[in-house]
């Protein structure tokens, strides 16, 4: 390979997600199979600033497939959206001898690399890390099918007290602007109903599906709720008392799963993709390609410009709507 | 076996609690053994009082010994409290032909028990159920072992996040009165506080405590709290906005674990628990045993008291409150 | 919808995997909504033929969604390869007033299901319900994903005390002519090598990986051998004697994971394509389609004519290989 | 505390347990607590020969209480058993200013350490480590609490495939001189038989009893037997044949379960426990105490000396093969 790339840096940044250390430990082993270097930067643009690096080779990524959050740390950092901060950013960077970047996150780190592109001509390469699955030009970020297990096996001991009690639960999941956490656990963990922001199903229709919910003899109920679901006006507490306002008959209770959804081992899935992920990103800078995202898309690894990316997003999947709807016959 | 007890019933009561099917399992299928007749009552004294009954024979127990939540499900009852309510429920038992009942639930579910023993001498052996680990005449509860590893594991993941961002969670586990889940979990996933009703640690030591855990380096901090933790005087998210004004320096999120911690499938040393339980209820019926609750002492299966089961606390460990304390180094 | 369908039949048949449970639940939901009957059949054509029915309806299935194996059993029948035998089955689908079928399986299955419609003219459409996604026509056999978890969490664990030791491990997971389980499996757990039928990596090379592995200062090593792997022409007991004599640096050891590959409760993934694959399937005989198999191409539901989905196979991944290759660097 | 040891070793050595890690972070941390020095040996008593040090403080044990294995890596070592080695390593020891040590294993490590302290005086503490649970002085070793666990849920899976099919599976589990995990891993997932080196069973009564099983309208049957089990005569292949052939009403299957059984994440009881006997280890040699080991019996920590841990057993629990008898009723 003709390539004038002698050392790749590599960070996460951002939110962190199951199969980020999957992802960094695929940069250093493909960097270390093309015999190029590879340095590692601690706590995102942050630590790019302070100069926080880590030379990593093929054995500094041992036995960290398996684990969640990130050896690398992340961070977010207020003073690389500034031209000062991007530029001791950058100092440090070409001290270090880096000339091309692998940035692991999601938007918003996506955004900052392809203003430091624009800036200093760095290459950059982003692989989207974000249990959310809110980004454009993937089927799947990484971690997202790690957070819908992690997500659906805790409804399902929910589940185990809900029909014990016949009980009514609103249970909170992960998802700011999207719903494809809470469609996707919600189906997996069999739920009544499932409130997300792409799709307004109203308070009149909740009521009316727990209602129906009841007489055909369901013991238990759950509903759940993506987190930045404002269809009804109303969050997963202001939801129970409504439901016991309205519908006495249900004993309701809330459960918000938080913060969990975001660690644990990653799936299988998310660390073969990650692995994936992380060759094609060093591959792709190693033939001079710059400001594009690696993604899966129709099972084949894809790029899009970081560009798109950003500003898109992923649709919900009308059709997984309905058979929730079906499903909760 | 010289015993004039032909029939016994079996109902769960109160919060569920993983291993309940394996204790209701163990119950059933003991009466097969022994030749006696067994009957299941769903949803406590509310079934019993409705008649609510069901035959089982071995075979109605298959492949529940590793379900949460409980078959015959569960609930709290207040007719059961009035005269009238106990008399109807002896009513139906006598009509259904049985002779003794065991009970598995917690002091609510024990107090009804005895006051029915009370009135109509029905012979009755209780088995504790309930994740809390708070009845006095048994090391372990049923569903508690479950319980601690299931927020443990809960807490493993929110570590994988928090120490990727540098972050102070606070964590509510269960435990109203008693900070038996609290303590071991938080021991367990290395919690670097354990906020507990039995301890008053005080709202400067945690603080003092925090600051410490900063200057020694660690990359993260969890403090476990127990639901009924009035020491600080403060609730999870009082905390985090104290800490947030008085250590600025944290970044603090909140996580309140809830009712998953009551369902999943049981751990092998709840299922074992449960099958010793349930066959030692049943021998003592057929002893003629009554007003007794089956516990583990000292690694022994073991009988208090009914009356002095649901008068006393188990004690939480001090020793291990102190390991707790060292750990945190 | 104009259809004279009014009664649906569903079946589960040849090996069982996770998630067929999920797709059983879909299937009789989807009559429900669609205000079809729906009568499950036991043991597959065994069944079929003894006229072993169980009429379902919405809440025949409630709680079944996260349950591993299959509620309507499972089971391999020599006489449903006769003419007689297939002649019985069809006076009992008849006699119970069935007017088309879903069939839960694998090749086997679907021939059987084949022959019967050309000779009796019911119509059927097929669901892949196998671990070993071998299947032509679909990206993801039902209970894949699940299995490629399960494979990987054991190695996980097998990892731990490789590394504790310093040992080699083979471990030998399901996947009669096909590497697909043990290529995502092995990549997911960061074997060093992956021995698959598709691939000759001669033994020479083993040894050669296995040596190199040793000098760059690797604790332990994975290597993940596919049942059907007949290119080294060894089995894995065979491949630790021959590593053994070769490299008797290395301490080897044999794990042969077998049958709880099929078994556990399924992944989200498994649980959301089972509930989708049902839908579609009754969609399509609603329809009037028949002689078909639906799949899951390109992140999308897709049918393909069950004459070819038993002729084909799934491509391994090529690219996945290379990926491996380079992860174990 | 008046005490002359200043500087304490720790190391693990044998076959490796889930919780090794957990008791090594506790030694480390009661150490740090204490204001003494600590220093890991890698390797046990080969590292101990070769001076493999480690100087550890309490970061140097952060996150690891949730890992399986051992960080400090062990190893059998023939040169300990020499009078040379162990001069060799008392000379390392010595060099390195070493005052006192902590060894986690099992027999053989006990049986090293006290002939070691013979010879040298270095004092020495035992924390038993193993899953199979074979050492007298205390109720639980370390780990063996995750291995039932491990071996349970594994069954738990088998069995789902299992009754789809109406299979027989014989189970292998750890334990090549006790039943311990059999007995409990098996009573946990709802064997129908356990075949344990301490009881015999025979061959007779397991026909009958399999015979039974079938006649009860059990729709699966599961056999765990223990990896040491002589009682039959027959190791699980051969056990498969004996039924095929006596009877042939059974498909009868193997699994054999395997090193996974000393892997994987600790359950919160062996983490617990590991925190505690660190702690009480440490403590006893600052209080001058040498060559006991510190065991749990009657839920407290006890000492028993190292002479009296190695000759013995812990007895298995007839009551509970009483009560494997009467659930599989």
């Amino acid at each position: 390979m003709d390539t004038k790339i002698k050392k790749i840096a590599v960070f996460t940044s951002g939110g962190d997600s199951p199969g980020m250390n999957a992802a960094i430990r695929s940069v250093v082993r493909t960097c270390a199979f093309m015999k190029i270097e590879c340095v590692g930067i601690y706590r995102g643009y942050e630590g790019m600033i302070e100069g926080d690096f880590l030379p990593m080779n093929a054995r500094s990524v041992n036995n960290i497939i398996n684990k969640g959050g990130t050896i690398l740390k992340s961070a977010r950092c207020e003073e690389f959206k500034t031209r000062e901060g991007r530029q001791k950013a950058y100092d440090q960077l070409k001290s270090e001898g880096v000339d091309a970047m692998v940035v692991i996150g999601g938007d918003g780190s996506f955004t900052g690399a392809l203003l430091f592109n624009e800036e200093f001509g760095m290459p950059v390469i982003g692989i989207p890390g974000t249990i959310d699955n809110d980004i454009f030009g993937t089927r799947y970020t990484l971690g997202f099918d790690t957070a819908i297990n992690t997500a659906m096996e805790v409804i399902d001991k929910i589940r185990d007290t809900a029909s014990s009690h016949h009980r009514l639960f609103f249970v909170e999941v992960m998802g700011r602007d999207v719903g494809h956490i809470a469609l996707n656990a919600g189906v997996g963990a069999g739920a009544e109903e499932i409130l997300i922001p792409e799709e307004n199903l109203g308070l009149e229709r909740l009521l009316e599906s727990l209602k129906r919910s009841k007489l055909t003899g369901k013991s238990s109920s759950i509903v759940v709720v993506a987190e930045g679901d404002k269809t009804t006006g109303k969050n997963v507490f202001q939801l129970k008392e409504y439901v016991e306002e309205h519908l006495p008959i249900y004993d309701v209770r809330v459960c918000v799963l938080g913060h969990m959804q975001r660690g644990g081992a990653p799936t299988c899935f998310d660390r073969v993709l990650a692995s994936r992920m992380g060759v094609k990103a060093v591959e792709a800078l190693l033939e001079g390609k710059s400001n594009l995202m690696v993604g899966i898309l129709d099972d084949d690894i894809a790029f899009t410009p970081l560009s798109e990316a950003i500003k898109g997003k992923t649709k919900i999947d009308k059709e997984l709507i309905r058979v929730s709807d079906i499903m909760s016959t």
